[in-house]
């Protein structure tokens, strides 16, 4: 009875510690203190705060976990459900191309909450997040990029990543693991439409599918049974909600490609659709030591998800809508040489950027779409005010594969996020940094904060 | 600024008791009975077992509201999704024919969770229960076949449904009435490939629905932010979920067709799409005196929702399966008369009843699909081992508007229900039949047992 589906939940019922290569396990704690960060970082939003007083109103009081935003205790569920929330807030949490998918914000939240209320191991927990990873990768991937159009991939993959996650936290069996996988599938949701409104939607995704996951991961533990096929079945998630969905991809590589690797780390606190451009502009502006007064138009050239995601974000809103702002992102490379969090903070109602954001437009360019998702070329056209046409071209934006962020950036990184709006103090990002690197000897999976 | 979602959320967030005919009022008091009582028949069930254990496990240990699973208390998202994964448990509650939608297992469990809460009076219960009628009817037909053949609507729309119930008890205004609509429908999900397996997912997609609506309504309250237009927007709902939606649908005849009363209440303890057959076979057995072993062949002429649904049931691996199997159910009527909980628990592992499955077969009948989902029309063709050739037809089943319970039939109907597996007292349930039937004079929603 072996069909996709199940290969994938047999990989990641039985993946043991010893099958991990050591770079993926070390590239796993690198993921795993970029998300810690990215959930401080987003604490103190208003979105990750409703959500966070909703888990308060419905949740017991204290529990085994932590919840980040809160600083206080809850259940697994809440944990998940709030720290998901607030890891993708500020657009600095990983993303993996091909599946445009981004894993951390899904599978950790979960995956920590259960590893401390089970008292599972450091060990046991990074399994279960390569786990996490290794499947809502491929699942993402097997989506393909017409679920990509309509659907955020992070909402609905996620689902089932996270449900794989804490299913090997909770050892749960082949046959017990396809049944989480379709409890999860048959929850998975998320509509990109919220986009045009600037509205509060993308937190309650990642907050859901971490949520769902673990729901699913948990009642199949209990004998809950789920579809054999929610993937690929004639009624499941591709029927449904893909119209190019390979199949193939499920079980591409199980056990020998580690996805783990291929997933970026973001450099600009902005959606990863404008970070190829973005490196592309940066470079033209070095190699020609341009100001933003010296120029007079950009054109990204962009594959057409860009333009799927970006395209309805005229006039930014909202801060965060401002991260799905093409011209709003490249205005403030010009600006200011970077695109990070306190430059988005001061960028909404800055007339400089709101008057670069004017010259800045997006052409869908044929050698850029075909290389997408699995490449990210950023191609820039500016012309400046003194009639040079000059481009700038990446094949590789930083923080991607080739391009990756070393352990002394990465803690670089999360002293910045992590301190952002006070959310935590240096010495405590420290001692996060510290337990985190030393993960892999960890007994049981203790707090990060405090 | 207006559309169908805005003045979908304009109509429910205005509706005021007044506002409702009295048919409507009481109708919507019958409909709650239906539900209280399918929620306790279903309580049993390893499945609603398994949710209650979930949230026991993460939530709080008591609270404001009546689980009615565990009879315990408990807040009102966990009373929600409790009480919401048992009353779709034994197919005995109530269904909108032209939306192919199940409102009460989805509506009233967030409602009654939600008004016990917060303190309300019983009339603005009913005002809240038959808002949710009216929208996730509305957003059912919107939806349309092409979506119902891949999504179980009473899991996608329902959570629409759930969060404008609980918004009504929040008193949201329009605007916050829009933003719930948007959360819930960026959340809504529910997919039948379960049903080849005999899975568990039904029972995940109402208490999901419930909660998740609950959870929208609450957020909005809050000042969370949804899509303006998750139903019709370009990434909206029936852009990722259908392909046949109409939006005049969503604002068809509010304020002057109340869909609370084209709402059917089910006679047999089976799918739906069993019924229209079950009754016409019932017509050919009464008129022509037959019994079980005269009939050769039974051919159902169906539309074609019915073999998406059941076609995949071919030999029942479960109680609940068997409830979508055509056969089986054609088999109870010809060899016990009914259809009901007792006679499904024995017919699982009952050869007659096996080998009259064998004897029935599905047709897709020009007339009846096209007067589906507005009409359910049955009709078979019986062939009776002495060479005759015979036809039923019924143009509306039992429980239909035209056709509907009297009040001594729902109380027939509650009290069978109610003490299925002694979930509770004969006393028990003829006093939730009388807190049911004064609930317009109830100053403060109480609990419903004891």
């Amino acid at each position: 009875m072996s069909h996709p589906s199940a290969e994938l939940a047999e990989f990641t019922a039985q993946l043991s510690y010893d099958d991990i290569p050591a770079p993926v396990l070390r590239r796993t704690e690198d993921l795993m203190l970029d998300y810690l960060v990215s959930a401080l970082a987003g604490s103190s939003a208003r979105a990750v705060q409703s959500i966070a007083q909703f888990a308060d109103a419905m949740g017991p009081t204290s529990g085994p976990c932590e919840n980040l935003v809160t600083r206080r205790s809850t259940s697994p569920l809440f944990a998940a459900m709030v720290n998901a929330a607030s890891a993708h807030m500020v657009e600095q949490d990983d993303v993996h191309n091909g599946s445009v998918f981004h894993p951390a914000a899904v599978v950790f939240p979960p995956a920590i909450a259960v590893a401390q209320a089970l008292g599972r191991s450091g060990k046991e927990l990074l399994v279960a997040s390569v786990a996490g990873y290794e499947a809502g990768i491929r699942i993402g991937e097997f989506l393909g990029r017409s679920h990509y159009k309509i659907f955020h991939t992070t909402g609905t993959a996620g689902a089932l990543a996270a449900a794989v996650a804490v299913g090997r936290l909770l050892n749960l069996n082949n046959e017990q693991m396809l049944h989480a996988l379709g409890s999860a599938g048959t929850q998975a949701a998320g509509l990109w439409e919220f986009l045009r409104d600037a509205a509060d939607s993308k937190q309650l995704h990642t907050a859901k599918a971490a949520a769902n996951g673990l729901t699913a991961a948990y009642l199949a533990h209990d004998g809950f049974t789920g579809a054999r096929q929610i993937l690929e079945g004639p009624q499941g998630m591709a029927a449904g909600m893909s119209s190019d969905a390979n199949p193939a991809k499920l079980t591409d590589g199980l056990g020998t490609r580690w996805t783990v690797l291929e997933t970026s780390f973001k450099f600009h606190a902005s959606c990863r659709h404008t970070h190829p451009a973005a490196d592309a502009l940066q470079q033209v502006l070095q190699s020609h030591k341009l100001s933003a007064n010296d120029i007079a138009s950009v054109v990204a050239h962009v594959h057409q998800g860009a333009i799927d995601v970006l395209g309805p974000v005229v006039k930014p809103a909202s801060v965060h809508q401002s991260k799905f702002s093409m011209g709003t992102v490249l205005g403030l490379i010009a600006l200011h040489g970077r695109a990070g969090l306190p430059e988005f903070d001061t960028a909404l109602n800055d007339q400089a950027t709101a008057d670069f954001r004017e010259r800045v437009s997006m052409d869908l360019d044929t050698e850029v779409d075909a290389a997408y998702p699995a490449q990210w070329i950023g191609k820039v056209t500016v012309q400046t005010f003194d009639g040079r046409t000059l481009s700038g071209r990446v094949d590789e934006p930083k923080g991607d594969p080739g391009n990756t962020l070393s352990r002394p950036e990465l803690e670089d990184k999360a002293q910045r996020l992590g301190t952002y709006r006070n959310a935590a103090s240096t010495d405590e990002v420290q001692a996060i940094i510290q337990k985190v690197w030393h993960q892999a000897d960890a007994e049981r999976v203790g707090h990060f904060l405090g």
